[in-house]
């Protein structure tokens, strides 16, 4: 196994190169006229894949954007790895807030720009070549099978009917998935817990057109008046979410889980300062961590509305729109919680306005237990490539996705995140560094060594 | 003086073709692009004045955009009226919500529809026309001018300033506009007063980047929620402004005034019906026609941050923004009120962000006494022409300049209107009636020929 250095030193460029080729096809999932480029991202991860060394890849169709699935089955009785990644990335707007291009990857300062570098083409990349690392030099301990889906970022629509219908072809002991983070380049972490999340678009409509805010304004409802106030209303002055039932289901963690949770490294000063904040605000009683990790939130992450062009314009518009979206814990039922707002927002609208509220997408909370085989591997082999022991981390980040699995296939999902804080995922210029891009590479199959191990460990002390 | 009808009806499609030739010009004033359209619109007027019978006409240069200045003047002994009207337009977005291209006039159902049909290219066309026929038909009974000026719809913010230079080149017995409404084609009416105006725009800052709602989301504070709740805080539950001393300068109408006002026709069931609205929605205590014209507003006229495209990104997002305007009674002073919410708003922000307001502009509310000259001929004009007496209305709409010209000039304005609400001024698939482009060309030459018989009456009575 520790050729793998020598293997990473001598195919450095020839890596980067051909990462850089995946991440120049622009594959935004959430903008229909991108679905052509997520045909060529397919196509591109299945040529990867092939020349790394599957014995098959294969495209599936779904309803929305297609699948990858490639397999190595090297011997029935030996463990399987299902390596779940997605080949999806975010809009790029602001777009004039990047440095450089988007869709022209770029090295500065020892770090890949790109959308995708690090979210998830780069880490998804990571595995292939983890992979092909394996194959080259004949030390691959398991059977490997690889999904690679294109909808990720919009929530995974099709994917559970999927993996419903090809449930036999994905049987595996464990997904493996590097779609997380980790504390520092010298601080390893494996990602124990993600949030829910659900989404919403809501329309308010006033008038049935832009009025003169002169000879209308003061007897006609404005609907971005009405939508601030029914926003304003959904949490109250400590920062708790005002839906009624919204904390039925959040189970309130323990004081030993949350005094461990508090031990993670953390400098309130210079997390503000990297945001250029002054102060940071959130849920009355909890610390940053816990705000982001083990409790629930409700962000408008858009709005919009009348006149937003230069200058001024004196009208009352028709029409006010938002997106808001609610990070959930675990136990919580996402589809619950997405009706419960519908009806909570439509119900509390004035009558001077009408209300509708889209359910755009959704998904479920995760926990990933610490004492179990996957984290105990994912475990070890980050000590093996770090040299210290990684720090088990409840993301505040969802992939809703990995509940699914569990609740589909059966089967546990570790997540073995290499991507910083920094890097800027979802915002302009993300990026992803080229330590942490190599560093994954040689963790990796680390993972495959120490869990195979494990695996045969418990079948040879079976009775 | 009955020549006009002949004249109207020998003239109509020359008119008519002129007119559309001046509302191709996309003179929008707001936006820095269309600034050429302006110097366009103004080489049309200045054309069109002087192929009407003005003496001289001028474009005059500003630190804005120019204005068109002309005059007639043919006795010095007689009263001297001064026409004002604005060549600039509203912006023409949401453009997707026309039914014909704004800047493309087409005659439908009797309705001229273009932006700028109405307000105020098709009233403002009017005064040439009729001042063409007194002209052609040798019936001029005073001196006239004119001064049409690019940047009302942006607040007028260069031609107090014109004013001043040019006090004696403007001096006049009244000022003549066409920039407001009337209450129906069967029931005239004049303006006898204007709500004044303050428009802000603000900007919220939170977070220096966009971030990943999932791992932020809950620990920072999200700038939209915070303007939400900002602007939320502006009115209370019974629709009255809680900006500290927002009230203050409010002179509140008489009992009887109140009363009087109640008498103009009004049908709350076909308000509602026209703006499709269950219900309206206002000030507590106050009727719709007092929530226009006697009491103030807060609007926000637009909103706007975050992710606004298609479909779901989970973004916290670094900034919000909103237009935000106030229509004001005359007795409050503009700037006083623009400097009010600016301290007020940005005081009240929290920490966890930075708050900026700008005054984009103002203007202050005017009234025009009923029992004087000029309301008094304009009164009879509509007598001649319609067949009855016009109701005399407090208009919720702000002309800004016109109380300038009181302060500036010392000359009082009559507010000769002849839009209809239905007119869409300011909104997608604005238009102007035949009936009443044709009705305004009738009806002025007889403000001209009472107003200049009351004032010889007055010089006669004169000890």
């Amino acid at each position: 196994m520790k050729q793998i250095n020598e293997y990473i030193a001598s195919n450095k460029n020839q890596m980067l190169e051909e990462l850089f080729q995946y991440l120049r096809i622009p594959s935004i999932s959430s903008i229909a006229d991108h679905k052509p480029d997520l045909y060529r991202a397919a196509d591109y991860v299945k040529a990867s894949l092939l020349k790394a060394g599957v014995d098959k890849a294969e495209i599936f169709e779904t309803k929305g954007n297609p699948v990858v699935y490639a397999e190595k089955l090297v011997n029935p009785q030996w463990p399987t790895i299902l390596v779940y990644a997605h080949m999806d990335v975010m809009p790029v707007d602001p777009v004039d807030k990047w440095a450089s291009a988007p869709f022209e990857p770029e090295i500065r300062e020892e770090k890949i720009f790109a959308r995708g570098a690090d979210d998830d083409k780069g880490q998804s990349f990571m595995h292939i070549k983890a992979f092909e690392f394996l194959i080259k030099t004949n030390q691959l301990p398991c059977n490997v099978k690889f999904m690679i889906e294109g909808e990720e970022e919009i929530g995974s629509p099709n994917l559970p009917a999927f993996c419903q219908e090809h449930k036999e072809m994905l049987k595996a002991d464990v997904i493996l998935v590097s779609d997380t983070g980790m504390l520092a380049q010298d601080i390893p972490s494996i990602t124990s817990g993600l949030r829910g999340l659900a989404y919403w678009e809501v329309e308010i409509t006033g008038p049935n057109r832009d009025l003169h805010s002169g000879l209308f304004g003061g007897a006609v409802a404005n609907p971005i008046n009405v939508l601030a106030k029914m926003i304003a209303q959904m949490t109250d002055e400590n920062g708790h979410i005002t839906i009624p039932g919204f904390y039925d289901d959040v189970i309130e963690v323990s004081a030993e889980e949350r005094a461990l949770m508090a031990k993670a490294p953390y400098n309130e000063e210079n997390y503000k300062k990297a945001l250029a904040l002054n102060e940071l605000s959130g849920e009355k009683g909890y610390t940053t961590q816990e705000r982001t990790g083990i409790r629930p939130t409700f962000d408008v992450c858009g709005i919009w509305g009348g006149y937003t062009g230069e200058g001024a314009k004196t009208v009352l518009p028709s029409k006010a729109f938002a997106k808001i979206s609610c990070r959930l814990v675990p136990n919580q039922e996402h589809h619950k919680i997405a009706n419960l707002f519908k009806s909570h927002f439509e119900a509390m609208a004035p009558k001077s306005v009408k209300v509708e509220v889209k359910i755009l997408h959704g998904g479920q909370g995760y926990v990933c237990p610490t004492d179990t085989a996957p984290y105990l591997a994912a475990e070890k082999a980050y000590t093996a490539t770090f040299g210290k022991r990684p720090v088990p981390v409840r993301s505040g980040g969802s992939i809703p996705i990995i509940s699914d699995f569990e609740r589909i296939l059966g089967i546990k999902s570790v997540l073995m995140g290499f991507g910083l804080e920094s890097d800027a995922i979802h915002s302009p210029n993300e990026n992803f560094p080229l330590f942490n891009f190599f560093k994954g590479i040689e963790t990796i199959p680390w993972f495959y060594h120490y869990y195979a191990q494990m695996m045969q460990e418990q079948r040879n002390n079976l009775p």
